[in-house]
């Protein structure tokens, strides 16, 4: 066990076992999440490896059908053993631009927890962003491969808005809207995170190499499989409803009656989450999926940023901008969060953090938290307060006072 | 007191009075609303004739408040009264293909009630159908007249759809989007009404000279003003609540954000009635109004005649189709009427009216009940009934019996 990432920490067994897991599993497993739920994760590796039943036995409520299915899973994962690389070998992997997140992670982004049993058992990721902040103030945004010129310009178009707007923009790296959504996002220099069905550092498709280089020097490239991994089709659909999940709500811009992206929508809807569509014209088939969902299953229909904002403020806040004993971030639809407080008007803690703020360079939210003498939850709620009144702004190496 | 028209019947006293009321006040003018709750039309124009307060004194619960105010309505009424033509006169008018129908009669649409006090004093109608059984099944289509190529062209294919599948279209007969509604109802041989704000003699806009004549060959085009009566400004908005209590529901084609159309849809929605618009590019400032109406007031955003009928047939059977001791017409969304009972399987009323119809020609309603002994509600509903079945069907001169 080596490869500190990020410099001065080490993956801790946890974090090494769920990194191995995600070699070993497909994600939402239904057995290993069940698993995951009653048992260490380092438990169940030692456990598939020894070839013994992990988290069975009078105390852990098993029944026959149960362990019948336990046994079928054991197999479905001791086949991949031998694929599985070592520990040297798996820590090395957290090198060079890629980390892996778990859950507890201070970046680990609360929204997944509703997934329930079917979250995912570790992250890795591609780029410097902090994914739980960026899902902080996010859009998931997706719809059909084979868009239309109309539906890329549209989707590129709001990205870029609510880009400017302080809000990233979640999404599937796919051709056609994924692409223009992602691509909106950057040009609008906004965090973008695009969530594939393989691993971080596998291009598919081909074409995308540039576009996924350009958002993980931006924003983050995320996936639940290990790298090197490839994609398949079920695996496109497990992942969607990781996408659903980390924005604070959905919208489909072009979406054929068969469209993927309405799995990602029904995701969102089951998650309770807002699901929203962009219509266009009746006579293209391509909006035909979004025109349903508005009609049959109560999708807002948005036409531009602002209608989207206007949705999704109440609901932007559950990580950095939490309440808390302070003045709140009064977000006005369609105004930025403009009219904020003086510095002698913060509450005390976020004052604490932004005296431990650097001028110049930037630091990261360990580092604060050390400096301002508070803990890491409190640190990213003020952070994203502070950032929200206009005081502070992220930067390559975490954050920074913003320069007025 | 003369002329005669339809046929074989003569101008009543009250509704030689409502025609004249049509002459003084304008539509909606709550004075005279409030009076003819009380009063009789005769009562009421004797009293204006008479520069007198009718339907006041002590029984009538007057204020000195509703005094002042229908001393000044009697002002503006008794202004007109130079202009008001001679009984033989308005009699007159009613021939050459200009009827009038009054509250009660038989064609009298039942869905007019929902406006209260500001239902019509009387309608003018030019055209042979039968307005009560066209507003049986029917669509209110309206929006912009600066329309798109697009939205005349969704309008006319929509509008000719549900004429196929025996909706009346109901619209304004303005250019732009009500000009592709009727024109779409009409290539499909349905019936549609043009509801106007001018006299149905007063051709505006003028180049719908042509079209007005062919609305009124195949179906109705009516007004709440006289024959001669100039358009004005507030009453096309005075008009459109008159468009939306006749449609089952109302459709909202394109509409800019200030579209007169968005009046319509407001009158729909409170009069409680489905209110749908059709979507368009996001990029289209015309389908601004029909994408907020969506997101803002919960209208139902449909893309195709199946979408309306779908929404409106539970709705559809206020008059003509109302549920009686006979087989019911179960109308399935998407579904031609079509597994109707077999003609032993009628109930007595419509068996008889059955009976009644000629196998050529046609015959007026008047005529059927007289024929079948059954009065004329009973007719009427029994028709509606019949031709749903698809026993019989509209002709020039009334109806007749379906060749199958």
């Amino acid at each position: 066990m080596s490869g500190p990432l990020p410099p001065g920490r080490r993956l801790s067994q946890e974090k090494l076992a769920r990194a191995a897991l995600t070699y070993l599993a497909e994600p939402a497993d239904p057995a290993l999440g069940a698993l995951l739920a009653i048992c260490d994760p380092a438990e169940v590796l030692a456990a598939i490896k020894a070839d013994v039943l992990p988290g069975t036995g009078p105390g852990c409520g098993d029944t026959p059908a149960s362990r019948a299915a336990l046994e079928r899973a054991l197999g479905r994962w001791r086949a991949r053993l031998p694929g599985l690389p070592d520990e040297e070998v798996i820590a090395g992997t957290c090198r060079d631009g890629i980390r892996l997140i778990c859950p507890g992670d201070a970046e680990w982004p609360s929204a997944l927890g509703q997934l329930g049993q079917a979250r995912p058992y570790a992250l890795w990721l591609r780029g410097q962003a902090d994914l739980r902040f960026a899902c902080s103030r996010s859009v998931s945004m997706v719809g059909s491969r084979a868009a239309t010129g109309y539906g890329g310009h549209v989707a590129g178009e709001i990205a870029a808005d609510l880009g400017d707007r302080g809000w990233a923009i979640v999404s599937g790296g796919a051709y056609g809207i994924d692409a223009a959504a992602h691509r909106g996002a950057l040009a609008a220099e906004a965090v973008t995170v695009a969530v594939l069905a393989c691993g971080v550092d596998y291009p598919y498709p081909a074409g995308h190499a540039d576009l996924f280089a350009a958002i993980a020097a931006q924003g983050l490239v995320i996936s639940e499989w290990p790298p090197g991994r490839h994609p398949g089709r079920m695996r496109f659909l497990v992942r969607n409803r990781v996408i659903a999940a980390l924005g604070c709500g959905t919208v489909i811009v072009e979406a054929g009656e068969r469209s993927g992206a309405l799995n990602t929508a029904r995701h969102a809807a089951n998650l309770g989450k807002p699901l929203m569509a962009v219509p266009g014209p009746v006579t293209s088939a391509q909006s035909a999926g979004c025109h349903r969902i508005i009609r049959e299953w109560g999708a807002s229909c948005v036409t531009r940023a602002a209608d989207i904002i206007e949705l999704l403020s109440p609901l932007s806040v559950p990580d950095a901008l939490a309440p808390g004993s302070g003045p709140e971030l009064a977000y006005m639809p369609g105004t930025d969060p403009g009219s904020a407080p003086s510095r002698d008007d913060l509450d005390a803690d976020s004052a604490r953090v932004l005296d431990a703020l650097p001028a110049r360079g930037g630091a990261g939210t360990s580092t604060i938290a050390v400096d301002a003498g508070v803990d890491l939850d409190t640190v990213l709620r003020c952070l994203g307060r502070l950032a929200g009144y206009g005081f502070i702004e992220r930067c390559d190496r975490g954050w920074r006072l913003r320069r007025s």
